[in-house]
C-alpha cells in the first residue's frame, strides 16, 4: 500500500436500526485513537451512493458530546441506501477513492451489505486499487452466518417483547385473537423473540409462527381454537415471511412484487397479511373479535427501547473493525484485507461477546435461519434453550403486575 | 341511604390504556383511608359483566407493593367490556348490589363508560336503589368534554410522538413516503400529538391529517407532492377517523361493519387505511417508495413509555372520585350522587391540573373535537397554541441528535 492512502470512508447500508450508529460512532472513535495511522474520516451519505455523489461529512468535526448523542439515536445518521454495486460502480468508487486518497472503507449493513463491501473488495483487488475494506455487521433479523446475534437485533427484540407483553395484557382485558405480524423476511428470530414477553403461565403469545416451519391456513386455525379453549383467549406472534408448505411466502402475495436491486421482495410497510389471516380466522375458527397488528417499521426505530447490550457491542462491533484493519493494512497474518466482525459468545455462565475479524464473505449474501433446538416440536413455540440464548441480549422488560 | 350499604364495586370499561390501572389504584388507596366509612372494596372483572356475572376480586387483599405495580402496569387489570346496560341489565346489577351491600359504585372509562354510570344511576333512583356513582375518566382519544385532558391520553400521546419520532428518523435514511395511522375515531388529538416529534426545522411529521377537517385524496396527493418538493421526503401522520367531503369515515369503508353495542364501527386492529393510501398514492402521486404502518393497539399498552404526569393524574382522578362520592354520601351540598371527576388546567405559566366532582352527563354520551384554534389554517398541520397544550402533559422525548 502507498503510505499517502489513509484516508478513510464509513457508510450506512440497508434497513436502518436502533444501533446502527453506535456502531458508527465505534468506528470513528477508533479511527480517532489511530492517531497518523488515518488521516481524513468521511462519513459518506446514503452509503455507496454517497461516494458516487461526492455527498459526505467530516467526522472528525462533531464534538464528543455530539457522537456520543448520535450513537444513541436509531436509524442511520448518514443515509442508508439499497444497492448493488456493478463493476462499473466500482469503476468509479476508486477513481473517487484515488482523488480522496483512500485506503480505509467501512461499510455497516447486512448480508446484502456485507456482499456489496465483498464486491468492492474483490473489484478493488482486480483493479490493483489498495483498499482495506470492512463491514461491520447490523441487522435487526439476525440472520447473519459470521454471527452468534447481530447488533440491532437485540433492540429490536426488546420492542417486539414489549409489544408483546403490552398487547397480552389488552388481550387479556378486552379478549377474543390478537394476530400481531413480525419483522423478518426470512429469518424467525425476531418473531420467536416474543416469548420474552411471557412472565405467567398463561400469558400470550401463544402460539409463535416462523418463517422456518410450513405454515397451514388449517393448522392455524385447529391451533388458534386449542390455544381459546385453553386460555379462553389467543395472541399469536407470526413472521411476515411465513411460508406455506409449497415453500412460498404467504405475505409476498400481497406485498405488490417491489424489490430492491438484491433482488429482495419488499414486505414490510403494509398490513395486509395481518389483514388477511384475521379474515380467515374470523371466517373459518368462529371467534368474534379478531384483530390484527402489524408492528412495521417502529420495531427498528422506536427511540427509547433499545437494549443496553446491543448499544454497547454494536459500539464495539465498529470498534473492533477499524482495530481490524489497521492490522491487515500493516500486513498482520490471519488478518483478512476484505474483512468482517464476526461476533461470537465465550462459553461460560455469564454471558461475555467475542469479536473477530473474518474474510468478508463469512457474512455476504448468504443468510442462517433459526436453528431446529430453538423451534418447538410442535412448530408453534421456541424451546426453552431459545429463551436462554436471546434473554442475555436482550435484557430486563418493564415489569406488568396481574391479580 | 342506608347506613349499612357502605361497600363498594369499582369496574374498568371500553378500550384500556397506559394508565387505567393508576386510575384503580388511586380509588382503591382512597377507599382504604376512608376507614369504615367503605367497608369491602370489590373489583368487578370485565366491567358490569362482572357484576351481572358475580365475578370480583377483594381489593383489600393486594400488598401495597403489588398495588403499586399494577399502577404501573398497561391495559386494564380488572379486564373490561364493551356494554351498555339496559334496564333489564340495571335491575339485576341493584339486585346484586342489594345482596352484597353495594352503596357506591365507580366506573373507569371513556364518554360510553360514562353513560353507562349514568344510565345505572338514574335507574337507581327510579328504583330508590340508594347508590352513589362515579365515572373516573379514561380514554386515549382525550374527548371527554369534562376534561381539559383526559388520563391516558399523555401517555399514547407520548407513545404516537416517539414513534414518529424514530419513523423520521428511518424516512430520512431511505427517503419516500410514509404513511403513519394513528388511532381516534372521532377526534384527533393524538393524531395532533405526533406534533411533538419534531426538534429540527425538516423534522417530520410533514403533514397531520385529522378528522376536524374534510380528508380529499386530491388534496392528499398535492400535499405530499409539495412536501415531497420541499424536504425530499415525506412522513404523513393520519388518524384512522379521516372522513370525505361528505363526512363519512374512509377507514369504515375497510372495517367490516363490525359495531360494539354503544353503536361504535371497529376500525383498530386492521392495515386497510394505511394500505389503501399508500397504494393511491403511487398510483396518482408518482413516488416510487411509500409505506405505511398503523400504529394500532401498541399506542394504548405499550410497557414503560408512559408519561409521568399521566401516571400521577390518573391516580388522582381516581383518588378524587372516592373522596367525592364520599361528600356525596353524606349530602355535602353541590356534590354530585352521579358523578365524574372533571379534569381542568389552573391559569398560570406553570402546569397544574384542578380536579373537580361534577355531574355525570358532563362526560356521558357526546365527546368533544380539537378545537378550531389547535388546527392550522391550511388543515393539515397543528398550531404552536397545541404545542404549548399538549407538552407539559406528555413531557420530554428520548433525546436524538442527526448530522
Amino acid at each position: 500500500m502507498k503510505k499517502k492512502a489513509n484516508n478513510m470512508v464509513i457508510a450506512q447500508s440497508g434497513g436502518p436500526s436502533m444501533v446502527i450508529n453506535a456502531s458508527l460512532v465505534g468506528a470513528v472513535l477508533a479511527a480517532k485513537k489511530a492517531g497518523a495511522k488515518i488521516g481524513k474520516i468521511l462519513g459518506a451519505r446514503h452509503g455507496i451512493q454517497g461516494i458516487l455523489g461526492r455527498d459526505y461529512i467530516d467526522l472528525r468535526k462533531p464534538t464528543a458530546k455530539k457522537l456520543e448523542a448520535i450513537a444513541l439515536t436509531p436509524s442511520s445518521a448518514l443515509g442508508s441506501c439499497r444497492m448493488k454495486p456493478t463493476a462499473d460502480d466500482c469503476r468509479k468508487i476508486f477513481e473517487e477513492f484515488k482523488r480522496l486518497d483512500v485506503g480505509f472503507f467501512f461499510y455497516i449493513g447486512g448480508n446484502d451489505s456485507a456482499d456489496a463491501a465483498r464486491i468492492i473488495g474483490e473489484e478493488a483487488e482486480k483493479d490493483s486499487y489498495p483498499l482495506v475494506v470492512y463491514h461491520i455487521p447490523k441487522t435487526i433479523d439476525n440472520d447473519l452466518r459470521s454471527c452468534d446475534h447481530t447488533p440491532g437485533f437485540a433492540s429490536a427484540a426488546r420492542f417486539v417483547a414489549c409489544a408483546i407483553k403490552g398487547d397480552d395484557l389488552d388481550n387479556r382485558a378486552l379478549g377474543g385473537v390478537k394476530i400481531d405480524v413480525i419483522m423478518g423476511r426470512d429469518a424467525g428470530f425476531l418473531t420467536a423473540a416474543s416469548a420474552l414477553a411471557r412472565t405467567n403461565k398463561d400469558d400470550g403469545p401463544h402460539l409463535i409462527y416462523l418463517p422456518e416451519r410450513p405454515f397451514s391456513l388449517d393448522g392455524f386455525v385447529k391451533d388458534v381454537q386449542a390455544a381459546m379453549k385453553k386460555f379462553g383467549r389467543c395472541v399469536v406472534a407470526v413472521s411476515e415471511g411465513i411460508r406455506d408448505e409449497k415453500g412460498e411466502s404467504i405475505g409476498a402475495r400481497f406485498a405488490g412484487g417491489e424489490k430492491d436491486s438484491h433482488g429482495n421482495v419488499q414486505m414490510s410497510g403494509t398490513g395486509a397479511l395481518g389483514d388477511y389471516l384475521a379474515k380467515y380466522l374470523k371466517e373459518k375458527a368462529a371467534v368474534k373479535r379478531v384483530r390484527a397488528d402489524t408492528f412495521g417499521y417502529l420495531q427498528r426505530s422506536f427511540p427509547g427501547v433499545a437494549s443496553e447490550v446491543d448499544v454497547e457491542e454494536a459500539g464495539m462491533a465498529g470498534y473492533a473493525a477499524v482495530q481490524a484493519a489497521l492490522l491487515a493494512a500493516k500486513g498482520i497474518d490471519g488478518v483478512p484485507v476484505k474483512g468482517t466482525i464476526g461476533i461470537g459468545r465465550a462459553k461460560g455462565k455469564t454471558y461475555k461477546p467475542e469479536f473477530t475479524a473474518l474474510p468478508a464473505q463469512a457474512a455476504a449474501k448468504f443468510t442462517r435461519s433459526v436453528p431446529d433446538k430453538y423451534i418447538s416440536k410442535n412448530g408453534h413455540d421456541v424451546t426453552k434453550a431459545f429463551i436462554e440464548y436471546v434473554k442475555p441480549l436482550v435484557g430486563d422488560l418493564p415489569h406488568c403486575e396481574i391479580f
